[in-house]
């Protein structure tokens, strides 16, 4: 539903920023003068989620995980979350005690606060999440459009995992003895947003962040856009999870694993802009940089030009 | 729906407040450890709106108000807003224009920014929106928790107009001709939030503040509960919007006027604790104190106990 993208660039051309707001629609989060970053995502079951896959915990664990990887891409550290339910018939006192209790783990693992929220009646499942955060003193949160020429692009980890967990929920005659199955499709289910590495990142001096939530070529899309640069990718450089390239060829053998991976959705990885002379952890990777030119992706093998026409997934705006 | 405050309770009990949160589910809004407020409701089509009596301004309106209304209880002031929209088939782009223009105009007169938010694909048309405000330098945020013997009751407006309000827009032969019909009908559909009235309350040392969203006995119940003592409700000294008495007789004769005003909900109006000292805008209606006894709210007429079994409404939890 790439609607969606125009719609948010509607709803932009609306709404104005005033005083107290340095950042508003556009970026992972909305930025706030005193650096406090907030993000609002929703997960609504059969757009993003689905009850026949996925249980109330699933559910649950992955509204909170996509909002805490919205702070993650700025660099900053979550303080608290407002959770907002429509609750339809048919959703029992114990599936709503799995999904609060899973968000609540997850809470928990990044010493933050469920600290509010709202429940209504729906006809559809819906988790509206809030998130605020902050980022370390002396460090400003780190936008989309901050990457200068020169940066070296670098992911926190392995892509495709979770487009390959997709598939194998989708069609479970895919690879059913695949050794990595349950790792994919957890990572599918229960995805794991960086915080630790975004902040690292912050503090490393990376130029420009965002979250890998819709393919690394469509997000690294919109680092060189807003960043009026190219961010070129190099595919053969491009970690894949291991067990992908196994469930892309079953699927069809005529894909490439890579473009697989770096075109599925939902990983959750960070991709950042950090200049060469920053101190990187040791299994953050380096998959390309940013350059000079038309702004937008460049996905190349072997030194040549394979950016492919659908850069990844586009049901999720934002 | 009296079954949403039980969901709640159940909600608040499976998590925890951890650092950076003095107060979590509760109150109108959690608090920060820095005095930010945050809060998160949600409008959902057929439930707290409907598009057969609501124009999608209207929506958007609303959506915004009833969050403003929740920072205005806590004597902050709103600073952002995040949007969260859940986009049901049918709905035009004239639609989300007009629901977002509507938003817009009500920021602006806030001085306050729509700073991000999500769209989503939905079955049913939902806006989520969460906001942050803040307290002025040496205000602290006033909770439903503060509350004093002795303090005074005040309310910040007339009440009942919402109600009487709805009771027009569902039964168009009802009063046709009573001048106060727009007044009220714009009552219910474009609720006003006490901005400024909560910012006055708190600067003037208010102890304990809750908007009246779900009628003033039931609103003042909750603070008389949270503050540990009896909110004594004198109804002979309610203020009721000009054309609500004859609503409210016309609908059922042997409605007692006030009853129904300080049964009514989404006035929005503020109720506000606050010691007999504190100098109080003109506008302002005293309408009982804050005594010891078992905790709750008890009405009187005359000095009689005319509290009733019923003391508002619970389709809107929080």
């Amino acid at each position: 539903m790439d609607g969606e993208l125009e719609l948010i660039r509607r709803i932009a051309a609306r709404v104005g920023v005033r005083g107290g707001v340095s950042t508003g629609i556009g970026d992972d989060a909305a930025v706030l003068d005193d650096g406090t970053v907030l993000s609002l995502d929703m997960v609504v079951d059969g757009v993003h989620v689905r009850r026949d896959t996925h249980s109330p915990a699933d559910i649950g664990h992955t509204a909170l995980a996509v909002n805490l990887s919205d702070v993650a891409a700025m660099g900053a550290v979550p303080v608290a979350a407002l959770v907002g339910l429509g609750v339809p018939q048919g959703l029992s006192g114990d599936d709503i005690d799995a999904m609060y209790a899973a968000m609540e783990r997850l809470a928990e693992a990044n010493g933050m606060s469920i600290a509010g929220g709202d429940v209504s009646a729906s006809p559809v499942l819906t988790l509206s999440v809030a998130i605020i955060g902050r980022t370390p003193a002396g460090v400003r949160p780190v936008l989309r459009s901050g990457g200068r020429a020169g940066d070296l692009l670098v992911v926190t980890g392995p892509l495709g995992a979770s487009a390959a967990g997709l598939a194998l929920l989708r069609d479970p005659a895919l690879e059913p003895d695949l050794p990595a199955r349950d790792a994919l499709v957890a990572a599918h289910l229960r995805p794991a947003p960086m915080v630790d590495d975004g902040l690292h990142l912050g503090e490393s001096g990376a130029t420009a962040m965002i979250d890998i939530s819709d393919g690394l070529l469509l997000d690294a899309d919109r680092v060189g856009r807003a960043s009026g640069l190219v961010a070129e990718i190099d595919l053969d450089a491009v970690p894949v999870a291991g067990g992908v390239a196994e469930v892309a060829r079953a699927g069809a053998p005529d894909v490439d694993p890579v473009l697989f991976a770096a075109t599925g959705g939902e990983d959750y990885q960070l991709l950042a802009a950090v200049p060469p002379s920053a101190g990187l952890e040791p299994h953050v990777t380096v998959v390309g940089r940013l350059v000079e030119g038309d702004p937008g992706v460049r996905a190349t093998r072997g030194g040549r030009d394979v950016t492919p026409s659908r850069l990844g997934w586009e049901h999720r705006a934002g």
